[in-house]
C-alpha cells in the first residue's frame, strides 16, 4: 500500500465535505482490511490457541501467567514490536467447593457457585433458615440485625437485552449484596445468578466488601435452581439451608498486562489503544470473556500492519486481572499516567463475538464529524451511529476516565449473558462470521483512527457509559 | 357422563365400517377428554410437585423411597384405587466426586460425569496418557492388551434426530466401553457424551460390566470437553490425563413399583397398562427423564376416571429403578408373570414432553383397525400413523417382550437428548401446551383401548422397536 502518502495530499483538500475528514485512501485501505479480515481465519485460530492451551486463566494464578507467556510469544510471532509485560500486584483468591443442600423434607443439592473474592464458610459450613428478596432494594429495605441467623437470597431476574443493559442492574446484588446483607446481620447471602440461561450453571463474579461489615460468604444459584428454591420456599417458609464454601483469599500475588505494538510511521508516539483482557474466570475457558476480545484486537492490529501502513502507533493491551474489578487498567493508568495525552483513542472488546451493530463515541465534539466519517465506512458492515457517551469498554474506561477519547463498537449481546462467568463459556459458543465482522470492524476502524488528520481529543467531560 | 352405555350398543353395528371398531360414544368421549386435558394444569402440578419436593431420585436411593411414598399420596388423592407399592431388591450406588485434569504443558480441568454403575478410581486417581478411538468399533480393533497403562477416549458424537434414534448408536459406547477398553488393557474409559447438547454438562447413564472382564472406572466428558481433550491431543499426542472418581457399588438396597387403578366398570381384570418411570439419575431433578411421564400418564389416567367410565382397569405402573437397566420393569414382570395376558394393551411416556406425533403400534394383524380408529381420533393433536413394530417404551417393553400387546407414542425429541441424564433436566425445560397435548393423546388413547370391543391382542412375534 505504497501510495498511501501521496493520496493523503489530494485529499485533505477535502476537509469540510461529507467524509472529508479522513483520508480517501485511509477509506480505500479500510475497504480492504474490511475484505481480508473477513477472508481470514487468524482470530479463530488466536482464540482457539489461548482456550485450548492455556484454558481457563483466573486473575493473579498460574495459569493466568501461562496465558501471559502465550501472548507474548503469539503477539512476537505476529509480528508485534515493544512486546513486554508491565506485572503489577494483587490479592489472590481460590474458588474451592461449594456445597448447597436443602434440609428436611426436602433434602437435595442446588447448583451454585461462588462469587469472585468471596470468604469461604467456617469448616462444616453454615446451615441456617433461608429469607427471600425479590430485589437488592427489597434487602436494603430490611432492618439492621433483622437477618441474624439467617442465610439472605435475593432473587431478582436479569432482563435480557441486545446491548445487555440488564446487567447494570442485576449485577449490584452481586458486587454489594454480601455487605448489604452482612449489615443486616446475614450468615451469608446466596443470589440469583445475573444471568439470562437456564443451563444449570451458577455465574459467577468479583464481588466488593464493604470495609465497615463482617465479611460473609456468597454464592450465586443457578437461574434453575433460583426457581427451585423459591418454590421450595413457598412449600416451607424456614426450609433450612446447608451451604458450604471453602473459597478463600491467598495474599498478594502477581498478574500482568501484555503490551505490543504496531508502530506507526509518522506519529510513533501518538497511540491508538486497543484493549481486551487476558484473564477469564476460572470454570470456563474464558472463550467469549475475553479469548475473543484478545482475538478481535490482537488479529485487527495485525491486519492492519499486514495490509497498511498506520501513521499513528497502534497499541494492543491485553490486560490482566479485569474480572476482579479492572486492575491491570488502574496499574495501567498509574504506570502511564505522564503519557495519557499520547493516547489518542482508546477502544476494548470485552463482550464476546456478537456482530457490532452500532458505534458510540466520547470525544471532543469538534472531532465528531471525524467519528462519523469513520462510522460510515462500518456501515457497510450493519455498524449504525451510536451515543455520544461512550467509555471505551471495560478496562480502558480506567483510562477514558483520565482523559482520553474512547469509542465504544456495541456488540450483539443477546446470548452474551447466557454463557458470561460460567463454565460454559467455551470455544464451541464463538461464530467464525461473527468474529471476523468483529475483526473487520477494529481493523477498518484502528487504520482510520491512526491516520485521522489531526487525531482525536477527549469529551469536555469523560463519558459516563449506561 | 352417565348415557355411555346407551349410545354403546348402538354404535357397536358398526363394526366394519371405518372408524367402526370404536364405540361411538368412546370416540365422542375421547374428544372431550382432549378437551378437557388441554385445558388442565394437572399434568403441570405432578411434575412440579414431584421435581420440586423430591427432586434427584437416584434408583435404591432415600430419594427414590421419598418419591415412591410422594407417589403413593398423590395417586391416593387424585381418586386411584389398589395404590400399593411392590418393593423389591438392587444393587445400589453412589456417584461420589470426579475430577479430570489435563497435565503439563497444558494443566486445565474437564468437566464430566461419573456413568451409572462404575467403580471409582484407586485412591489419588489414574494419571495415564489418552489414546482417542474415533468409534467405538475402533477401539474394538484395538488389539488385545494394546491400551495396557492408557485411558481409552472414545469419542463418537450422536446425531440428533427427532425421533431420538442416534441414541441406539450413541448409548453402546457408553454401556458396553468398559469392558472393551479393559479387555484391551486400558486402566479407565472416557467417552464423549451420549447427548446433543453444548452446555457443558456430561450425560450420565448406566453401564454394564461384562464379567469376563476387570472392571475399569468409567465417565462422560461433556460435548465441549470432548471436542477439548481432542484439540489437546493434536497438539500433544501423549498429554497425560489424572482421573479420579470415587464412585462405588454399596451393596443390596430396595426399590420399588407404584401401582394404581382406575378401575374398569365392566371388565375389571384386563388392563390397559399406562407406564412411566419414578426414578431419574441423581444430577438434574428428573424433570423430563421421567418426571413428565409420571405427569402424563398419572394426569391422563385422571382425566378419563372424572370425565369417562372405562370398561376395562386403567392402570399406571410408576416403575422404580429403570435407569440402572429396567430392574423395576423385570421385577413387575417377575412378579404378574400368570397374569400377563390380562394385559390389552401397554405404552410408557418416557421420552420428555415433546408433542406426540406419531403412533406406533405392536399389535396383533387382526386389530390393527382399530388402532387406526384410534389414531384418527388423536390425528387432530397432530399423530401420524406410524409403524408395526412398537415395543411399548422402555419398562414396558420388558412386559411386550413377553407377550403383551404395546402402542408407542411418539415423541418430538428434537432437544430430548440435549438433557437427557444430565443436571440440566430441571422443570424450566418443560412445555406446559406440549405437556397438555400429550396428556390428551394418552388420555383419549387409554379410553379408548379400554373400551375397544373385543381388546387387543399380541403380535405374532414380540416387537423388537427401532
Amino acid at each position: 500500500m505504497n501510495h498511501f502518502k501521496t493520496l493523503l495530499i489530494s485529499s485533505a483538500l477535502l476537509v469540510g465535505l461529507p467524509g472529508a475528514t479522513l483520508a480517501g485512501d485511509s477509506a480505500s485501505t479500510a475497504k480492504i482490511l474490511i475484505e481480508k479480515a473477513q477472508e481470514s481465519t487468524l482470530g479463530w485460530d488466536i482464540v482457539e490457541s489461548l482456550t485450548t492451551e492455556v484454558g481457563p486463566r483466573l486473575a493473579g494464578s498460574d495459569a493466568e501467567a501461562r496465558a501471559r507467556d502465550w501472548a507474548v510469544k503469539k503477539l512476537n510471532a505476529l509480528g508485534f514490536a515493544n512486546v513486554h509485560v508491565e506485572p503489577f500486584e494483587m490479592e489472590g483468591w481460590q474458588r474451592g467447593s461449594i456445597s448447597v443442600m436443602v434440609g428436611d423434607p426436602y433434602p437435595q443439592r442446588l447448583v451454585a457457585t461462588a462469587l469472585g473474592r468471596s470468604i469461604g464458610t467456617p469448616v462444616g459450613g453454615i446451615t441456617a433458615p433461608v429469607v427471600r428478596f425479590e430485589t437488592l432494594q427489597d434487602l436494603r429495605d430490611a432492618k439492621i440485625g433483622s437477618l441474624k441467623g439467617k442465610i439472605a437470597f435475593v432473587d431478582s431476574k436479569m432482563t435480557r437485552t441486545q446491548r445487555g443493559s440488564g446487567y447494570g442492574q442485576a449485577v449490584q446484588k452481586r458486587s454489594a449484596g454480601a455487605s448489604i446483607a452482612a449489615e443486616r446481620g446475614a450468615l451469608a447471602l446466596l443470589i440469583r445468578s445475573a444471568g439470562t440461561d437456564y443451563q444449570r450453571n451458577g455465574h459467577t463474579g468479583g464481588l466488593r466488601y464493604d470495609d465497615e461489615q463482617p465479611r460473609i460468604p456468597a454464592a450465586a444459584l443457578s437461574n434453575n435452581d433460583a426457581d427451585q428454591l423459591g418454590r421450595l420456599l413457598v412449600l416451607k417458609a424456614d426450609v433450612p439451608l446447608s451451604f458450604s464454601m471453602s473459597s478463600k483469599r491467598i495474599g498478594t500475588v502477581t498478574s500482568g498486562n501484555v503490551i505490543a505494538d504496531i508502530v506507526g510511521s509518522e506519529y510513533p508516539d501518538e497511540i491508538v489503544l486497543l484493549g481486551a483482557h487476558l484473564d477469564s474466570w476460572d470454570e470456563g475457558t474464558g472463550a467469549i470473556d475475553d479469548g475473543t476480545g484478545v482475538a478481535i484486537v490482537t488479529a485487527a492490529a495485525t491486519l492492519v500492519a499486514r495490509h497498511a501502513k498506520p501513521k499513528r502507533t497502534i497499541r494492543v493491551v491485553l490486560f490482566g486481572a479485569e474480572e476482579p474489578g479492572l486492575i491491570g487498567a488502574k496499574a495501567y493508568v498509574a504506570k502511564h499516567k505522564d503519557d495519557l495525552d499520547k493516547i489518542i483513542m482508546v477502544s476494548e472488546s470485552d463482550f464476546g463475538s456478537g456482530r457490532i451493530w452500532r458505534m458510540d463515541t466520547g470525544i471532543a465534539k469538534e472531532d465528531e464529524a471525524k467519528a462519523d466519517d469513520i462510522q460510515r465506512v462500518l456501515a457497510p458492515l450493519g455498524v449504525l451511529p451510536g451515543a455520544r457517551t461512550a467509555s471505551g469498554g471495560s478496562d480502558v474506561s480506567a483510562l477514558s476516565a483520565a482523559g482520553t477519547p474512547a469509542i465504544t463498537m456495541g456488540q450483539n449481546g443477546w446470548k452474551y449473558f447466557d454463557l458470561h462467568h460460567t463454565p460454559n463459556d467455551t470455544l464451541d459458543k464463538v461464530d467464525p462470521d461473527d468474529l471476523a465482522q468483529n475483526i473487520a470492524v477494529y481493523a477498518a476502524f484502528a487504520l482510520m483512527v491512526a491516520n485521522t488528520e489531526g487525531g482525536f481529543h477527549p469529551p469536555a467531560e469523560p463519558a459516563s457509559e449506561e
